[in-house]
C-alpha cells in the first residue's frame, strides 16, 4: 500500500469554449489517481476559486488495484468546472491513493505538456 | 487544512523586454498558491539572486478558501522583478498554504510549459 | 544513500502502433532510476489498469552506483505493455533508490516533453 | 532557512554535438540551487552512469542568500560531462538547500521545456 489521504493541486485551468477545433478543444486537464490498495477508494474532489466560494464535493470511485485518469472537463455533478478560469483542487479519499497533476495535448498522440506529482498532505 | 507554511521555488525567469510581441511578451511565469483553510492567509514573497542581496518581502494576502494564481511580472513592490535574470522565490504564510510553480504560455491558449509543486519546508 | 524502496507514477501512456513515423515512434515513457547504494537493487515493477487485475512484477537490477533509464515499451515479461490505454506503476526495490518519470520526444534529441519526481512512499 | 543537505535528480542528458545550431546547441540541462540560509554553502555534485562507475565530486559554490544555475555543460573539473548519455546525479551541501531540475531551451528566450524538484533525501 502506497500514497496518502489528502492531496491538493493548486494549479488547474480548461480553456474556454472555441467555435475552432484546436487547441482549445484538445487539451485535457487530468488527475491520474492510483489506488494500490486492496480497498475500493472513495474519492471527494472539492475545486477552489480566486473570487467565489468553494464547489463540491465531486464523488467518484477508483475501485481497488485500479487507476483512473480523472478529466476535468467531465466533471459535471453538482455543477460543470468554469472554463477560462484557473482553480485549485483537494483531493480526499477514504483509502490511501496517490494523485499526479497532467495536462495532455491530444494533437500529439496523448504526449503530455505537463505534469507534476501533486502535493500530499500529512494526514 | 492542507499544506505548509514555508515553499520555495529555485527556478524562475522573466525574459527581458522586447518590440515584438512573442514569445516575450507571453510567457508567463506564475505561483499558484492554494488556501484551502478557513483563515486569511498573509503571504510574503523574497526573491534571491545570483549576484546581489535578496528583495523582499512581497506581500498579498489569499483569502480563506480561495486561490490565486500570481505572476510574478505583475510583482512591483518594494520593486519591480527584473527581466532577463534567474531568480529564485521563498513563499511564507501565516496559514498553511499549496504552492505550484508554473509557466504558462498565453499563445497555446493558457497551456503550460512546465509545472511542478514548490518544495515544502519542514516547518 | 538516498531514496525510498517504494515509488509510484500514477500517469503512463505508450501511444498505439502506427504506420507513420512520427509522433507515435518516437515518444518514450521512461523511469529513470538512481541506485546511489552500495548494494545492487532488485526493482519490481507492477503495471495498474482502470479495467482489468494489475501485471507484473516486471524484474530488473540496478547495479550499486549505477542509473538506468527504463523505457515501458521494452518491457515484454510478463507481457507487453498495452499502447493506447493509460496505465500506473509501482516500483519496489530491496535498497534504497530514487526514480523520476520522464516522458522522451526523440525528435527533439532526446530533449523531454515532460518529467517530474514519482511519489516516495513511507516504506 | 530551507532545504535539505542531500538531493537527487535520476534524469539527465547533454545532446551530444552536432555541427548545426539547433536544437543541440540551445538545451540547457541546469540545476537551480537556492542557498536561503546564512552561511555559504559547498556544494558536491556526484554523476551516476548506467556503465561505469560515478565521476566527482564536482566542487561549487552558492553563497549564502543567494540562487545559483548550474549547468551541467559548464562543468568540467574533474572532467566534462559525457554528451549523448543519460546521467543521474547527488547533490551534497554542507547548509540546506533547495534544488531544482530543469531543462532550458533557449530558442524560446530561455522558456523551460521540462522542469521538477529535486527528490530531497532525508539526512
Amino acid at each position: 500500500m502506497i500514497g496518502k489521504q489528502r492531496w491538493a493541486i493548486p494549479e488547474g485551468y480548461i480553456p474556454a469554449g472555441s467555435t475552432g477545433p484546436a487547441p482549445e478543444m484538445t487539451s485535457h486537464e487530468t488527475i491520474c489517481i492510483l489506488n494500490a490498495s486492496e480497498r475500493d477508494a472513495d474519492v471527494e474532489i472539492t475545486l477552489y476559486f480566486s473570487d467565489r466560494d468553494p464547489v463540491g464535493p465531486y464523488r467518484l470511485t477508483v475501485r481497488a488495484e485500479r487507476t483512473e485518469h480523472v478529466q476535468f472537463n467531465d466533471l459535471d455533478d453538482p455543477e460543470e468546472v468554469p472554463r477560462g478560469t484557473g482553480f485549485a483542487s483537494v483531493i480526499e479519499s477514504d483509502v490511501p491513493i496517490v494523485c499526479q497533476h497532467t495536462r495532455l495535448d491530444s494533437r500529439q498522440a496523448e504526449n503530455a505538456l505537463l505534469s507534476t506529482m501533486a502535493y500530499a498532505g500529512d494526514s
